[in-house]
């Protein structure tokens, strides 16, 4: 596996855009509206949020995973589209029927998604400007487009790119996402667009995203808000002609872990840009009973507003990394617990080692910070990722809004 | 029922004291160790963290509690006397035997708590100066010095008391209480003592405290993380002389409707003390199928980050509100959602009203927010306080430990 340029157009057959379409308001010069595009039929595969509040693209969108058939996916940003009602839904099926005649493919096809502002219709007029110009843009070359496209509070945009090689030859796959953590603008959306040229069954890989879903997004905090919004589209070409992959083969394998290391790349990005963070936070549970229960600790202590106010203070405030995985609800001996920051113990079977705090002091300075927590109940490991609290936090989600 | 000065000691039969015994360090000037006392044998409940990191003061208490019998509390700030492993437990029994010894009573009806640091054991010298300091100085009138002794961060120290009309008299309920919201100084500590003169069974105001704890300590937020030290313990020495109080009875309903307003006062003054606090909300949901399910969509709110920040930005931002419900976990149906800001309704039946932004902009100015979440799906409720999110939250808790 090695990393290529390209995003979302690295594999072959796909072909992208962004426009500004000023859909939030006639002020607005960037680029706002998106489209990726397979010119050959694709199997899809999507993970959707589990939010009761969804968003009515959200909705549309799931019903062409669950399909499992995508060859556009359009996106615009500016407008989530979300506590719309009925008249969301079929401005979702108006954008969708469009596309599907500009681009000759069935309607079924087309997947839409939408971030920005809730509780205001989209200004169609400008929508079906943006789709016909993001149709009219498509270039095999647009990837960087689509990726600014769909930005909002992101500083940065995230596009990534892998080749791998299987027994057929070489195979692609590209993303884009958006999202400053788990949150943006009013409604925390994240939204990644997956593309690859590898023929593999809509089941398949619909299994495949589930599994690494699971080790990847679902790792991920800035501040445990889920959006109405969040989404993961995939879409597969098959025109890298390999033999269908089934799991249990060594292509499937080689295919899954690049799959794997694309998902664990975007969501880390989702982090590392996540709105006022000053450091990346890997935390790496291991010993507890099961992965789940790893996993549990691991989320409580990313959750946790105390941990993360120490993070940005700089603190080696092990206590309340004690204290958080304490609460996490996975009953474990606390006179097992080991936790170390970086190479650092600095609690060694329930109790403080009497750490050197300079030591300790350097660690929490950098801008990566590594947590080990070791329970000594089992087998069980997990690693999630957050980001810390800071006043830039509070002050640019204040007055988001306003 | 009706509101009465004396804190701790209103009920008859009560003595406390503070003094200050240098526990932190030794440039601490303020009062650090309280005791109270109740000069007749007293019937005793408790409620005490989850959390399997478990402060050895808080496994000493909970067994004096199950045992149901307490008759003297010694409560230290500066030091929680946590992740202290074994010498933490033999410091707790030590402290609890001399007071056994000073007070003449027995050593299992000696609680014994502590807030502050962790990791550091006990400076035993100190604590045994601060104990016989404080029962040298118990009396009738030493509630006050008690309440100062076990703040921390708090800004104001917090005693309540009242007084409730049986047929046999009136019986009288005190409490004092430490804690900024859920959250204190390290590790997030609230404890509370309550005391009173009516005659109640161990096993009978043990079931009360439960339910009363279940609307009033358990439906507070500041920040979510829970400490390795929360206990609440309740003195019940009966010197009023009523008939043992029997749930069904109109006495047992009297004392309960005061026990549980004592509560939820102590548990909304936690609130108003938060740490950086600059709001009080109030999230009140109804409509849910049972009211466990209205508890958890009113915590999901009251945690939710990106709702705290727009309670401190006064921004009516509508939509976290319905995300932070909608990711609960609780299924409802999204259309019949209606949410209100104070008499202000913003969303009606899953739609935005298109209010005053003007009338919305004053109402989340005041200090005091009361939202109204409907669900349309039941007869299920519940309350819930927190506070908001705050740049001076984030500033307390960056270098609360350096």
């Amino acid at each position: 596996m090695k990393k290529i340029e390209g995003g979302v157009c690295a594999p072959q057959g796909f072909q992208a855009s962004g426009v500004n379409a000023k859909i939030k308001n006639l002020k607005i010069t960037k680029k706002d509206c998106a489209l990726v595009y397979s010119e050959a039929p694709a199997t899809a595969a999507g993970a959707f949020t589990t939010n009761v509040v969804k968003a009515p693209p959200v909705a549309w969108t799931e019903g062409v995973a669950i399909r499992g058939a995508c060859r556009a996916v359009f996106i615009n940003s500016g407008n989530a589209n979300a506590c719309t009602g009925s008249r969301g839904l079929s401005d979702v099926q108006a954008i969708a029927e469009k596309l599907s005649g500009e681009l000759g493919i069935s309607i079924t096809e087309v997947g839409v998604l939408s971030t920005g502002v809730i509780g205001v219709p989209l200004p169609m007029d400008r929508i079906s400007d943006g789709l016909h110009g993001c149709v009219a843009a498509l270039s095999p070359g647009g990837n960087a487009d689509a990726a600014h496209a769909i930005m909002t509070t992101d500083t940065v945009p995230k596009e990534y790119a892998v080749e791998v090689a299987l027994s057929s030859g070489p195979v692609r796959l590209g993303a884009m996402a958006k999202g400053s953590g788990m949150i943006a603008p009013n409604l925390a959306t994240m939204i990644v667009v997956m593309t690859t040229d590898a023929r593999i069954e809509a089941e398949v890989i619909q299994q495949l995203l589930r599994e690494c879903v699971g080790v990847s997004f679902n790792c991920i905090c800035v501040d445990n808000d889920m959006s109405t919004s969040d989404a993961v589209v995939v879409m597969a070409n098959g025109l890298a002609g390999n033999t269908p992959l089934l799991p249990g083969t060594a292509d499937y394998e080689a295919f899954a872990a690049a799959f794997r290391a694309l998902c664990v790349e975007v969501a880390q990005a989702l982090v590392r840009d996540g709105e006022g963070a000053t450091k990346f936070v890997e935390i790496r549970v291991n010993g507890a009973r099961t992965d789940e229960d790893a996993k549990t600790i691991a989320r409580s202590i990313a959750h946790s507003q105390l941990c993360k106010t120490a993070f940005f203070g700089e603190d080696a405030n092990w206590g309340r990394i004690a204290c958080a995985a304490g609460y996490s609800g996975v009953r474990f001996p606390q006179e097992r617990l080991c936790i170390s920051l970086g190479d650092l113990e600095v609690v060694h079977e329930g109790l403080p080692t009497g750490f050197d705090e300079a030591a300790a002091s350097t660690i929490m300075k950098a801008k990566d910070i590594f947590i080990d927590v070791s329970i000594g109940d089992g087998a069980g490991s997990a690693v999630f990722w957050t980001s810390d609290l800071s006043h830039d936090y509070v002050s640019i989600n204040a007055d988001y809004r306003t």
